[in-house]
């Protein structure tokens, strides 16, 4: 049978890592997929680079839309990234009744929907297991593994370059941007790590998930973002003394009154595999209401292992596209008309628990007002750490830090009290609030 | 669309499980197939039992012949366990043209290539992702998710009952028949615990994953197999204080001259997420070229976590069955026709390191001799410790144990040396030897 013909748009380290691993392993693939997977068009700018990617018997062209317009083409890989060109190529390649590869998560957070309908109108598939958690056969087991399952939650280290910044700071006791110039240096972080260090791809990812968890509409807008750009040394480490690790966590659960879908630094406790997941390694804990709590771990990123994500969707493809188009694994893992409408939750709504630190006068009755003015608000307390003045501010010091751990209040409840207790003139400094995960 | 109408052959726990999780997210679960699913008729020979499991507006027989035969059936779920009569039912309903569902390991670890041709030649899938880790989506992960990779080993914690044992001996420090007979009151093993303490279990569990890995036949008469049940206390504790923990692993490993097929204890590295699973859970490690190591975890057994992996395969053969035979994902993740005839390997050709302790006379040159003899072998050391004697018989002891960490080595040479090592006649007893695996 004639080999499967697929063009790739994007010639960058993970074209470049696809077409290493089609190329090693092609007999063996072809052995599981039933049929040859072949490379047989790139598009790049940069038509130099794609032709050392590509190699001889490889059709190089700067222009995507020729490999779109190309008929012997059944599939396109989509890796420019981004939310301009390549919406339009996508949507294009779409229209000209291919299937599509895409490791674009920011492309399918943010216009997801545009694109699913698309897809399903013309009857081609958008696969997109590359998108989140890199090699990490996620998307699969979230659509096909779990079917079973009323999911309740899931939560994810999903971008490397925090986990590897938050591994340092633990390890090395060092700060955030002593930190970020290592990662910088090592390769570890980009020249510009906004996007990573903000929390927007981990956002981006959680999105993807939680649509697919849910059956709902991707909703990049409505997700709540906050990254560890503010983080302290001293909150990993208090975090530690209290048996927990901090991590930065996309989270969405599923409650009576709507989903949660939030990205923050959150405090797990160590005795979790999730809280043990070092350097720039990826984990997705899920817990589903039979199966109980399942976890998935492997490398996020990089050039070989999101390589192995692409072609798992090009082998999916090679061996489903027979099916009916009424019959495949839908996009998001329900059909698109029986999505749900639950909404995502403001953050307001959300009900988790605490971390709270309070740089406090050391002085009597401070930790008696503070804690009265929380039980007045309802929320109850698991642990208090008192720091000693002298080892917090230096021999003599009058100042002292106060550690809260709570117990699940209402995030609008908190904001609430953390007003109060910022307005009392013994605390002494913006209150650190850091969101913590029981995962139980 | 008319439901997918299912036969359940056998009413115990996990058949009990399915009909309650079917039920309990029944809308979600059509939602994500795009059809109902339903099981409309159960056999069992205690037809008062499967009445109560079934409810009403359900046939219950207590002849499954009765099930193969009913035109209506599309899938037949077998989870009657055994190699007798499932056989022969399985063939049955295969030959009668119906899906079938399996979660018997046992089953298809021995009689897997019989079953799988005759389901090939018919054009039916036989899915068995509840046989092996119970919810976790083992099965699709190695067959569908990292179809990119030539994959290199998987090492598992495939056996829960084992896994309480060792944990509980751990962290007790009590010997294996005190925390068995608890094991058996809590539940964790069952009053004939053969099939679990002595690694049948998950030999049949790494036969399957082996198979699927690697391309090739299940072989479960070709694993080695060794259970839990001669592990000492003292052992664990050792293991401990080199860093390590000892766990029952499932091994498969690819190399230049075959396939390692083989489960015994094993000692793995305490950072290793692996080493950190504890109690009845599950987790496999897999290494495959492109993507590195990825771990999977999860509840590897009970009612609801196995109905999960059971329902998640009626919603995949409902998703998938209309797909030309040809083009379906194949039962052992490469097509029949492209199966690899690398042979598994005796296990005196395995390559992995060892952990040896010896009781030895309290004298001098004892050391000297050993490690003599193992150097001349060419069998390197990696670590050494040597206890005190009145630590380890009582004070004015006269033996001591001396336990050696060795390099990688063939077996065949191990035990050739370990034959030497036995005759020395300061060396007092039979030398423990455990297999280790640093899984990096």
């Amino acid at each position: 049978m004639k080999s499967i013909q697929v063009g790739l748009l994007g010639a960058g380290t993970v074209g470049s890592g696809t077409f290493k691993v089609l190329q090693r392993n092609q007999e063996e693939i072809k052995r599981r997929a039933g049929r040859g997977i072949e490379i047989t068009m790139v598009a790049d700018l940069d038509t130099a680079r794609a032709r050392e990617v590509a190699g001889e018997g490889v059709k190089v062209v700067a222009d995507a839309r020729e490999v779109i317009a190309n008929p012997d083409i059944d599939i396109v890989i989509e890796l420019i990234g981004g939310y301009g060109i390549a919406r339009q190529l996508v949507l294009e390649a779409i229209a000209a009744g291919k299937h599509v590869v895409t490791a674009n998560k920011a492309l399918l957070a943010v216009h997801g929907t545009e694109i699913f309908a698309a897809a399903h109108a013309k009857g081609v598939m958008v696969a997109f297991e590359a998108a989140v958690a890199g090699g990490i056969p996620i998307i699969k087991a979230l659509r096909e593994g779990l079917t079973a399952n009323s999911i309740q939650w899931l939560a994810g280290i999903i971008n490397g370059t925090t986990n590897f910044i938050l591994s340092e700071m633990r390890d090395k006791g060092l700060d955030f941007a002593t930190v970020l110039k290592e990662a910088q240096r090592l390769g570890y972080a980009e020249a510009d790590p906004t996007f990573d260090i903000e929390g927007v791809d981990a956002a981006h990812k959680v999105t993807l998930m939680s649509a697919i968890a849910f059956g709902i509409p991707v909703q990049f807008d409505k997700a709540h973002i906050e990254g560890i750009t503010k983080l302290a040394a001293q909150d990993i480490k208090y975090a530690e003394q209290l048996g927990y690790r901090i991590k930065l966590l996309g989270v969405t659960k599923r409650t009576a009154q709507g989903v949660e879908l939030r990205v923050h630094p959150s405090l797990v406790p160590s005795k979790r595999l999730l809280a043990n997941v070092e350097g720039a390694m990826n984990a997705v804990v899920v817990h589903g209401d039979a199966v109980g709590t399942t976890l998935y771990y492997g490398k996020g990123a990089g050039s070989e292992p999101t390589a192995s994500a692409v072609i798992a969707d090009l082998v999916d493809i090679t061996r489903l596209h027979t099916a009916d188009a009424a019959h495949r694994v839908p996009h998001l893992a329900f059909h698109p008309d029986a999505m749900s409408d639950l909404k995502v939750l403001p953050m307001s709504e959300v009900v988790t628990s605490y971390y709270l630190r309070l740089r406090v006068a050391d002085q009597a009755g401070v930790l008696a007002k503070v804690t009265g003015l929380l039980a007045t608000a309802g929320i109850s307390i698991d642990a208090v750490l008192q720091r000693e003045a002298d080892e917090v501010g230096g021999e003599g010091s009058t100042q002292t830090d106060l550690i809260i751990l709570t117990h699940d209040a209402r995030e609008g409840t908190v904001d609430d009290v953390m007003a109060e207790l910022q307005a009392l003139p013994t605390v002494l400094e913006p209150i650190v609030r850091i969101r913590k995960e029981e995962l139980s």
